[in-house]
């Protein structure tokens, strides 16, 4: 069947995957409040398109973090992504390159970063701050080499939200799915009732990051550092001061805190409030086109998509990948001529209404 | 079974027509849900009635483009009408006659629009902008040869909506159905999966229009020009100044840009900025005369009633497009007394109150 | 079973009443839009309730009209009512009686009206504007006559509204239920499909009612005069300076305008408009006491009940009708008292809040 | 089955207990329209979490009423919990003191009151005020002489809201489970239909409180008073002037006045106008540790927690019980550290906002 918007490849990702796993890429936090609140705080948006104006050579191509790519658009980190295809990040990874989008490697990948860079296009590195200062660093400085172009410093975990989907499963990863950047040990893999095992593992690896997490990976390279998880206005202005190249507006796809606002909620008012000062992209439930115009038209320069790529990636590894892409691209030419625009900086002066 | 309301022939018509020509007519675009947003917008809106006032000689009708009608309503452009009733724009153009409303004839009619005209009664030419300029102007100079009273120029179909129903049927037009107007080609018959060859064939024959077409529009004829599917405020003035009669706010019933604001939404604050500088038309969702009500209470000078005339003449062809427009005459005389308004332009003064 | 609760009593009545009369009662106009409204309003409505004030000698007794009542609620017109009971306006009227409350005896009562103010207790009387102002007048008259103590003119109805459940039951009374009042004819017994029959026996008897129409009955009648039906703030203004001793905030329990905004959502600001210039009574949607301490919580010093009341006495005649303003005394008494209030008028004084 | 939040034990609750024992529980008063509330105004709130803070050393320990408990957070007074469990009030306290968190003894404990104090922990005493003031007075004495550490007085019970699941069950306390505080006769034993017998009992019992009662009380004893069950503003300023040490916004979990606003609606306004005059805690809907988080975002200094006490009770008893609270611990210091707080105190400075 012929997939003509990106739910129809959920649904060929949900009969693809087995449930626990399934549970692990579409679960939220807790009662899972923060990740309905995503989609129904876009559903509240309306846009009010203009008419008339010269469309001609109209484009889709955006400057994002300083280069060109085809959208206003970057694969956000997800980890492990073998779980939803045995090629993992590398089908991925070739499936953003060849739609001209950046790439977010993760921390958590389950390919190394190097392999995954080696792929080429625009390979950005998630970074999550680990118990070791200097193992972070590492990571950072490993991705500098090869190749990465930014590094997106995930601000929002502390330690993980408790994703009780993950907690009911008893979730762990299978031997053959590991955190492929770091010797990881089995905490991952070791099934226990009523515990996620990814949780557990992440819990002994990881620290809270701090400002000062956040200037010592500034101070250790050259590349663009942008802090993904951002929802207080304070905190965004501080990010710019911190000399952060772009933030993400994020609640972490509802997965973190169960009862965190929307990052769409926050995103027009943080974007008036560093006017400028660095580069706002936003996450969440961006699932069409219209969903990327909207977000725009709210001041983003552009959005990070990661459970769509992964129905994607699952469904028909590289190609439903890159095909997750190519709709949004059909969906956001359509959608940007429709409200007059014939290009992303325009769409950023689009008026917008709530509506129930 | 007698039809009481106009929802009674909408389940009329849904029985009496295929599947895939129920969707064509029924569906919006992406998620459908700026359409359904047209109807939660009116179900919002109260109207705060008078009472106690001289209803004597209390009337419906109204002056629509400088002519009198028998309703503030017009009969909105709907394209290949032969697709509902094998009478198509004729029985339509009767009907409206006949009840004494004008009747939009389309670029895309089924029937060559001389022939409609011939019809009689008050006939508006509605507009696409065609790739090649002068086939346009063609078009508005045949339809004010064949005594069309206005130009209705859709200025919201740069391109069409991606209208996923009409993908999803692979919808092609049946051979007995063209676009009468012109030698159309092959391409509106042409069976594709998960393609509408609608849209195909309108991609291949439209091209976006632009302020600079306005202006064209206008220098050819010395019929009023109504912009349709206006819905930015700055839009509406814009039209002011370009000489446009009229405007029809609209979102295009939900087909064009799907997250678009709903006209009605918009209706009151664009009223109030061209303040009696052109006629204020609405569109989207009209199902009752309480909702032509609540447009002139807004507003509007008017509406536009698109599907519904369109399931009276799917239900029972010439009659039942008339059987809408009667009982939408009965419902809007109902509600005008029940409103303590003796015409239409009394309803112009009432208040109105959002409630959930 | 015992009723608990009126909604109880709901439920007995659409067992005991034959569907067609069921619909008579329950039903609205159009799509029933305001009827929902009314419920909707009120359920949005929250009180602040006071604590550890005084509540000893707590009375729900009210001043209603000049005079005291048990309970600041008095029966609402209703039509008809040996429709729901054969006793009809009889029980009701002995009902309402001995709990202390005014009855409303309707110009469509089915027992003339000088049968009914025998009763006693302290009967009102509704009153319809007739085509010939005379017969209206000389209703006033008997009214007067018979000992009712004040006229009750509804304002709304300058003809009835679309009640579409009658239209498609063919709706017509049966033989043994007439208007009992004046010499009707046979229209209201007329079966005819698609027709109200009652609507159209009002349509040949009512005329549309004036200000002036206010005023004759003013200048005709020593008796206080209540408008029903008032909506607009400018109305009830205009209601004090004709000479009203009261007004009714209600949009006819949702069967006038369809669209019409709910009389609990205008309260506030209409009690505020009239400032005691008159009484300030409210119907539509109360359902319980608390619903009751809402309407004087926004302002009103009463309300009226008119569908729960035929509740009763469908389900048990005189003694179903007692019961349900002995519930609503029992749910007053308790709300008054837990929201801190002594008496109907302490009730005045709190504070509301609008939740969802 | 592994429970991994509060309403995985509402779910064993209510499998374990008897249905309506399960209803004098769940059940609110009136059509349970507060009840419901309670939860829409939490699920409205969403908060702006705060990232890249130091979060070394935090905890979730809070001061509540003077004195350091292991969360902001005490158990609320709930009536007959021999109901839900044979050990009842004894396990609950257990539970409660193994938690390190304060347990609220009732005056309609159904185990002597000193029994439950001997237990140890933080015990406080929740004082119904009874129709002999002297009675009243010596259940505070008695209070404080067993250890009590605060009078938790209920001020929104001048009596008990109508609970219609009660009512409708013809609820009555089995004979093993009594008012074991004081000799109470045989009335809340006794089954009648259409009568709850624990409300006909309470009616004969209590008596309704003024602010004289408190002065009353706080004239009478050492300990710190806590009001139960304020709402309005101006009764929160008033306690303060009442020399009350605390205050609990409340609507009685919904079982009191039906239509009362939800405390947590009415938190951030109380809590400003008090301004650090008196503690104020909040009940009323929370079940997990993010509301607690919502809650001392909006000015709580703590919350208590009821029904799902209760649960964890009636599902393993004093198990079960620490359960809850200790979920509870889990969930509030994962919420306070995703939130970007230390402490419960910097919880009190996060933002919120409302969304749908």
């Amino acid at each position: 069947m012929t997939h003509l918007c990106l739910d129809d490849l959920e649904r060929a990702a949900r009969t693809a995957l087995p449930g626990e796993i399934w549970d692990f890429l579409a679960g939220g936090s807790g009662a899972e409040a923060s990740l309905a609140a995503n989609r129904t705080a876009l559903d509240r948006i309306f846009v009010i398109p203009r008419m008339l104006r010269e469309l001609t050579g109209g484009t889709t191509e955006a400057e994002v973090l300083g280069r060109r790519a085809s959208l206003p658009v970057a694969v956000a980190p997800v980890a492990y992504q073998r779980l939803f295809h045995p090629e993992g990040e590398l089908a991925a990874a070739r499936a953003a390159r060849d739609a001209g989008v950046p790439y977010t490697i993760c921390t958590l990948s389950s390919v190394p970063l190097e392999e995954i860079a080696v792929v080429g296009g625009r390979p950005w590195f998630q970074l999550y701050w680990l118990r070791d200062e200097k193992r972070s660093l590492e990571l950072v400085r490993r991705a500098e080499d090869a190749g990465c172009e930014a590094i997106v410093f995930t601000v929002d975990v502390p330690w993980m939200g408790r994703r009780l989907r993950d907690m009911r499963n008893g979730f762990a990863l299978p031997e053959s799915v590991t955190a492929a950047n770091f010797d990881a040990g089995a905490a991952a893999h070791r099934r226990t009732e009523g515990l996620s095992a990814v949780a557990d593992h992440t819990a002994r690896e990881f620290a809270p990051a701090t400002w000062e997490s956040v200037e010592a990976v500034r101070a250790h390279t050259n590349l663009p550092v942008v802090l993904k998880g951002i929802l207080a206005v304070e905190d965004a202005v501080r990010a710019v001061d911190a000399g952060a190249t772009g933030i993400v507006v994020s609640n972490h796809g509802g997965r973190q805190l169960d009862g965190a606002v929307p990052g769409i909620a926050m995103l027009e008012e943080i974007a008036d409030a560093v006017s400028g000062g660095c580069e706002v992209l936003l996450d969440g439930g961006i699932r069409t086109g219209g969903d990327v115009l909207k977000a725009l038209a709210l001041g983003a320069s552009g959005v990070l998509i990661g459970r769509p790529f992964m129905w994607g990636l699952a469904a028909d590894g590289q190609a439903g990948a890159r095909q997750v892409l190519d709709l949004l691209a059909v969906e956001l030419r359509n959608a940007l001529g429709l409200a007059g625009c014939d290009s992303v900086s325009a769409a950023r002066r689009l008026s917008t209404r709530y509506e129930r």
